[in-house]
């Protein structure tokens, strides 16, 4: 294990979060807050850290897979532990673990919360809140890559094991070109969600905030009531730019390079579309007159089948009282989760499309044995290995999913508040039903609980496997 | 399709069951009911078109996997049809989905039941109810395959497609041999049990009847509060015949050929002791003093998790009301599933242990690539198509319980009731929690609903594959 290069790396990490905590810190002085300084004095720690690790460029540049992933791993706890940092020391989130909590759902871009009302938190603070799920979207180690030198081929590890989804977003050759595209398409959205969000008469802060948490699916508000307040125009606004956060960035690019028939033949687009469009068709019919309008079923519906199958978590109404029907879509929803190559978390269509597949291959097979099909996306064959992962990584996210539902059942809550918090965890998406629905909070749970969470949050964020590679001793065994 | 070929082995399950018919109306004779006439009516009639059907046998033998798949699926589909019909046709059950869910639920040894009182029914119906679930356990397709004279090779199709487990037991090399070593050690403990009851002064009757739905992990009694009111001696004796009937029938085989440490170094077998162990300690451990003196805690803990880890379904105390964390321990343990190659359903011991063997490796290989691994149980390196459908099984499990759980909340019953009546009809358990918890039963589901549930019971029966070809539209395509 290149336990130097790890550390150079992890300084570099300390560096940008210390550069980037200077917005909160902007923000702040422009709302007169007294807690800017908070931002600065760890803003300073961190460099001093960073600086000292990053000095000088290690000698033994070696970097395999096994590194990218403990590397990832730990940048993400790491990350966890310097975001928490100005919630607690400021006395706005007292107490430790539940800062932890917070910053951990904010970087994974879950959404999930222990603030019974984020409102009593200051707008600078709300702002990096906001803020931190935007860096944890995209991936900070991908926009890290993009600017540090490395030379050591490091790149494309730690891109595969910090990018969503079985196909990474390979759209150039190089690494750094691919994250350059990706962050240029993120850009754009962000940057045209804020100006459609102010145009429909949102105010600028809180555009800029909920756009931030839109394109990184994150679904933290600054609001107490998430986005039941708004306006119909602004909600529709939400729900028409997380459906387009919930597409792979693939089709954004070939767009962008003209490549119209490549982009629009992309089976898991379709499939994205199909889900989406019927899900909100059956919620609309399922509430509709159910104390709802035509126009505000369909809206609901629009706006909860958007930020849950984009695992963002919104809400702009109590879905928890829907209809069972409408509900359990929502809880399949949160399993099945947006395209890969996405900001999404949860399964991913993609994978979901391969199981199909997959499926209807082994019945074909079993009748008749010697057609051997291959399975093809896109009109491509898929490797054997990209199958094989897709299978495990199904069978891990059930078994992390099983255990950690029975674990954090001590605390005595009922089953299904249980189940669909590790979903939400798990998935990224935010809040669950029951004790953990839209209007309540994760407060419920206890410390031990909170942690079990946590550890679901990084898990589902980095696609499972750099945590298991992390705890397996195999990884640290000496050859 | 050889569809003469099919429709001659139906012929002999017409005649196979019309000849079982014969014990119901035995015992009816004995207590003197009048509903004994039914049994016979349905006997004469199943003979009659069961007689016309083999009368000759087909020319063309030819049995292929699709032809064994299908032969399955139907034989199933006419068990339930046929089993039913003396519930229906003497009034004891008087609306017909119920008397077909409730021989589903019957012959899948699902025991899920939508009667609110068993009691209710004659002593001969509530035997042939019983009866049902022993015939389901072992599969009556290997009882028929030991008996009637199949030359083509059609037994071993059939046998694979109706036997639980990755592994089908092959004991024997010849397909018969196999089936009648089975249903040997089957009648055998079957047998022993009822001595036992008899012991310790459970009447005759009642201890028959149990027996059945012990050894065959079906799960109806013959009391309408299933087993809570016989003594501790009779519950314990229940339970440690539930953990006999939980395990792998390969492990008696072994004993029965003096092979013991082959038996006692199966993988399974080590898997299926430690989880039902560590289960009983940790629920004895949660339910004490809730109630439960130490000795009272034990016992119910010991016999729930035998009978929900064997996917039996008896009751000794009302579980839906113990702490959420026994309650989680128990819907895993409906997940779980016994050893493969017992009477068992769930997702099975023997396929959890391939999972976990596949993840470690996979953890493994990320790190080291060049490693290759081979997965192995009892030091046999597993073939890649064993372990390609046990992944596929997985994907195929979790999809149609999904599925099914979307559907069924149609009916606006609650997540929880909803979600462990699916696990339960899927696991071929019996009772779930909440609305269909083990003092409550399915009569709460509206006549679709229950289908879909009665399509789920035969599913997990059949380990989801033979329906599937079945419905799958490249089975009936021409070449």
């Amino acid at each position: 294990m290149n336990i130097t290069m790890i550390l150079y790396t992890l300084g570099w990490l300390l560096n940008t979060i210390a550069a980037l905590l200077v917005f909160p810190f902007l923000v702040s002085l422009y709302y007169k807050e007294p807690c800017g300084r908070f931002f600065l004095f760890c803003a300073l720690i961190y460099f001093v850290i960073g600086f000292l690790l990053t000095r000088k460029r290690p000698k033994n540049e070696k970097f395999f897979a096994r590194e990218g992933f403990v590397m990832t791993a730990f940048s993400w706890l790491l990350l966890s532990l310097i975001g928490c940092l100005p919630f607690y020391v400021s006395g706005e989130i007292p107490s430790f673990t539940n800062a932890l909590f917070e910053c951990i759902s904010g970087f994974t871009t879950t959404g999930a919360s222990i603030l019974d009302n984020c409102e009593k938190l200051s707008r600078s603070m709300n702002f990096w809140r906001c803020f931190i799920q935007w860096i944890g979207g995209m991936g900070v180690l991908v926009f890290m890559l993009a600017l540090i030198p490395l030379t050591g081929g490091q790149d494309l590890y730690i891109m595969k094991a910090e990018s969503p989804g079985p196909n990474v977003g390979k759209l150039a050759p190089k690494v750094k070109k691919t994250a350059f595209y990706l962050y240029a398409i993120y850009f754009a959205l962000t940057l045209a969600e804020i100006i459609c969000l102010v145009v429909v008469k949102m105010p600028l802060y809180d555009a800029v905030c909920t756009s931030f948490t839109t394109t990184s699916t994150g679904g933290f508000g600054v609001r107490a009531t998430s986005l039941s307040e708004y306006s119909p125009a602004i909600q529709y606004v939400i729900s028409i730019f997380l459906f387009f956060s919930g597409i792979n960035y693939n089709f954004y690019f070939f767009i962008w390079i003209k490549r119209f028939k490549d982009a629009f033949s992309m089976e898991e687009i379709k499939g994205y579309v199909i889900i989406f469009w019927a899900s909100v068709v059956l919620i609309t019919g399922n509430i509709i007159g159910k104390g709802f309008s035509a126009e505000e079923a369909f809206r609901h519906a629009f706006l909860q089948v958007g930020t849950i199958i984009t695992t963002a978590g919104f809400s702009s109404a109590d879905f928890d009282l829907w209809p069972s029907f409408s509900k359990s879509i929502l809880v399949l929803l949160m399993l099945i989760g947006g395209c890969a190559g996405s900001t999404c978390g949860g399964i991913k269509i993609s994978r979901i499309i391969i199981y199909l597949k997959t499926v209807k291959k082994e019945v074909a097979q079993l009748c008749h044995p010697r057609n051997v099909k291959i399975i093809q996306i896109d009109n491509k064959p898929i490797a054997h290995n990209v199958l094989r992962s897709a299978n495990n990584f199904f069978i891990v996210y059930i078994m992390i999913f099983a255990i950690s539902t029975l674990v954090i059942s001590v605390d005595n809550l009922d089953l299904e508040t249980n189940f669909t918090a590790v979903a939400s965890a798990l998935g990224n998406i935010g809040p669950g039903l029951n004790l953990v629905g839209p209007t309540r909070n994760f407060d419920h749970y206890s410390d031990f609980s909170k942690f079990i969470l946590m550890f679901d949050m990084l898990a589902g964020r980095l696609e499972l496997f750099p945590l298991l590679v992390l705890l397996s001793p195999s990884t640290w065994r000496k050859k």
